[in-house]
């Protein structure tokens, strides 16, 4: 699905976005369409959204990549990227539903600026070659379970990888299309309240540098997804640690790449 | 490609041995139509052998789970499971070239008995269901780069992830065919001389144990990988501390399941 610049959704007569469709040139493919006026107008009324990359190989993620969050969870501002992961089987749609694990009482939200790679990235030698390796933008929401995370033993990965933990989405706004990736606002509300409320532009890496210094480290293929790190508000952080419960409704938003709702349920 | 009871290759039928095949019973569709007599015998010289599990949706290593191994890196045995992830496209297979990364001076070697996920695996409530979730078990080269691991910042993913990094095969032995997990000798020789020399008896925390453990914290899919650890005898615990370097050979062995030999090249 696209949505044409009169605001319609059309079908763009691909079966999935995702790494093949990337790698083989699909954007430049629905452009064109689009502009032949080929692409069909849909109805999505009651369609229920899936996230806009299907079946990421791997998601990557940035911790503590803002200062505020970084002093909020109590440690220190890092010198170079700190890397963890998160399986691939977490990602759902924007409006799906989130699951409190099983024996959670630290669940929590991060809103996150989620890069998805189009080409593949290796030892890349410049900012500007990892910039042409960015397909586009997409909300991510980096839920999190902080009890898994920090106090269950060993690495953050625990606490990352429960079922629903990464609603994507709604848009794969492509690069072009977003501009500057360092000049996003990025908001969450919680049951109406304002939660996080930061801003792209207080990366300490940004998009070009994370990309770069990732690919001298692994591999990064088309169709995978980068989490880029989160600013200042999360429940750990706030007053009274509001750790989210079944019947919350989480709303999260970043600038031109849309707005995402998810009901919180128990797993 | 299966062997069959006289030791004769033959060729499955199915297009790849992954998630889909497993979930499907493949295993069972192959081990009738073996028993039928009905698989082609093929001849592998000279083919490339691929690793026995294509695309694993993931890769889920664990930490320190044996003690001699945890003593050699200087940490404490864990009060429970040490978790950590690796990109699944470092999969290659038990006979391919495994490259040290540029700028790395400390690439590491790490025998460790690899589990194969046949079913669906979440919230699993008993030892049993969780081995009844087991597909069948492989050898697994954890290549590790000690320094990106250890002493670049943050979790231990950033050194586990570099390409070639997770040499996988040649076989996966179904777990009936395996009988007890927990008594198989693992090796590793560099250059010939011997290196690790341990048994799967000694891990801390067993398959069932982990496979069932996992299973509260994300939802195991068929054809994802657990790498469950490996004893003493790393290039970082023993004097000299002897990496790896290009044109080195590196050869490992469980007992039962095969033994790979990689050369060693240079990104």
């Amino acid at each position: 699905m696209v949505m044409d610049g009169a605001g319609n959704l059309r079908d763009i007569g691909e079966p999935e976005i995702d790494g093949t469709f990337l790698a083989s040139g699909g954007v430049a493919r629905v452009r064109e369409a689009l502009q032949r006026d080929s692409l069909p107008v849909i109805d999505a009324e009651g369609l229920r959204v899936g996230a806009p990359v299907a079946r990421p190989g791997k998601i990557v993620c940035i911790g503590l990549n803002f200062s505020d969050h970084a002093a909020e969870s109590g440690l220190e501002v890092p010198a170079e990227p700190v890397v963890f992961m998160k399986a691939s089987n977490t990602v759902v749609g924007p409006y799906d539903e989130v699951l409190v694990p099983r024996g959670s009482v630290k669940t929590d939200w991060e809103v996150e600026l989620a890069v998805v790679i189009g080409r593949r990235a290796s030892y890349l030698g410049s900012r500007e070659e990892a910039l042409d390796a960015v397909a586009g933008y997409a909300v991510s929401n980096d839920v999190s379970e902080r009890e898994f995370q920090l106090e269950r033993g060993g690495q953050w990965d625990k606490g990352k990888s429960c079922e629903t933990f990464n609603p994507l989405g709604p848009w794969l706004v492509t690069a072009d299309e977003v501009g500057d990736p360092q000049d996003l606002a990025m908001r969450v509300w919680v049951n109406g309240a304002p939660r996080q409320d930061g801003n792209s532009k207080n990366m300490i890496f940004d998009v070009a540098e994370l990309v770069r210094y990732l690919s001298w480290f692994m591999v990064l293929d088309p169709g995978d997804v980068i989490n880029t790190g989160t600013p200042a508000g999360v429940a750990m952080g706030l007053p009274g640690q509001p750790y989210l419960r079944a019947g919350d409704v989480m709303e999260l938003e970043i600038e031109g790449l849309g707005r995402q709702r998810q009901i919180v349920g128990q797993a």
